[in-house]
């Protein structure tokens, strides 16, 4: 996959997303789209975008403690002065040298369709390079493996298979 | 897969692995052999073990960073009150919480065979299971598929498919 670094934001959207902050770049003009690993979120309304994409809520102490022990959070915010609006998401694992594997990317359902999701992944595919990151693993839904396999990632490479283990 | 707790260490073997050692069962009574998340690796010695199961061999510094990011970090220790060797190995990245993902799973050539994989394996999730983790994961090899579904391992559960993207 060709990744590219995103256009960077101006100061003012800098004071509300950090330095690291980029533009998503997005079709309506009306909106500004920012990728941010710095703004905190407010873990009821990550939550709830995970709800709205059709994940079971998960209780607010232990989102914390795995947002704390995440190599990567990468959030996708509709700026408004005011109050900018989580619409994206995606949080890594990993090593920072070897791996690093991808977990929780969702786009509002009122976003999808326009290629944020798609944007969203070569922000953190850029993220993880810069990092020092060698490779990138996810665990595809049957519906998202074209999705991954269009932007380059490769299906089970050299015949691995994908195993899981459940505490309960 | 049923986990159990494996044997606790006397108080002299404690010294040499920490508090948290657990021997590993072994059919050969003139082996002791120790399970540590906290005895210090020699990375050079733990690069040539890797090596001897047939991997890359990758730069000390990089495996050094790779490791303290590591979830956990597991050592498999033939004790000897003056040298003990390490025969086998794993870590996991992970969030502690929800994910956490098993890499570099390894037992020694000479060690191997005698079922010492599975223990390490059981250590391995009893640890992580300790620790909170709800779901563990893993991309097998063909070759060694059949050993993790024995072990209850749920292969591509819900059709998930592994994804990777390599940064080169």
């Amino acid at each position: 996959m060709s990744t590219h670094t995103l256009p960077t934001v101006t100061p003012t959207l800098q004071e509300f997303y950090g330095s690291d902050a980029r533009l998503c770049p997005c079709a309506n003009d009306q909106l500004t789209l920012v990728f941010s690993q710095t703004r905190e979120f407010d873990l009821v309304e990550l939550e709830q975008l995970l709800e709205a994409v059709g994940w079971s809520r998960r209780p607010v102490r232990r989102v914390r403690k795995a947002l704390n022990h995440s190599l990567l959070k990468v959030g996708l915010w509709r700026h408004d002065p005011r109050v900018p609006r989580l619409v994206g998401f995606a949080r890594c694992t990993g090593d920072g040298v070897f791996e690093a594997t991808v977990w929780d990317v969702a786009v509002h359902p009122l976003y999808q369709g326009a290629g944020l999701g798609r944007q969203l992944m070569v922000y953190v595919l850029d993220a993880l390079k810069t990092m020092g990151t060698e490779r990138v693993s996810l665990f595809a839904d049957p519906g998202v493996v074209s999705f991954y396999q269009r932007q380059g990632w490769e299906l089970e490479p050299q015949q691995h298979r994908c195993a899981f283990w459940y505490a309960s």
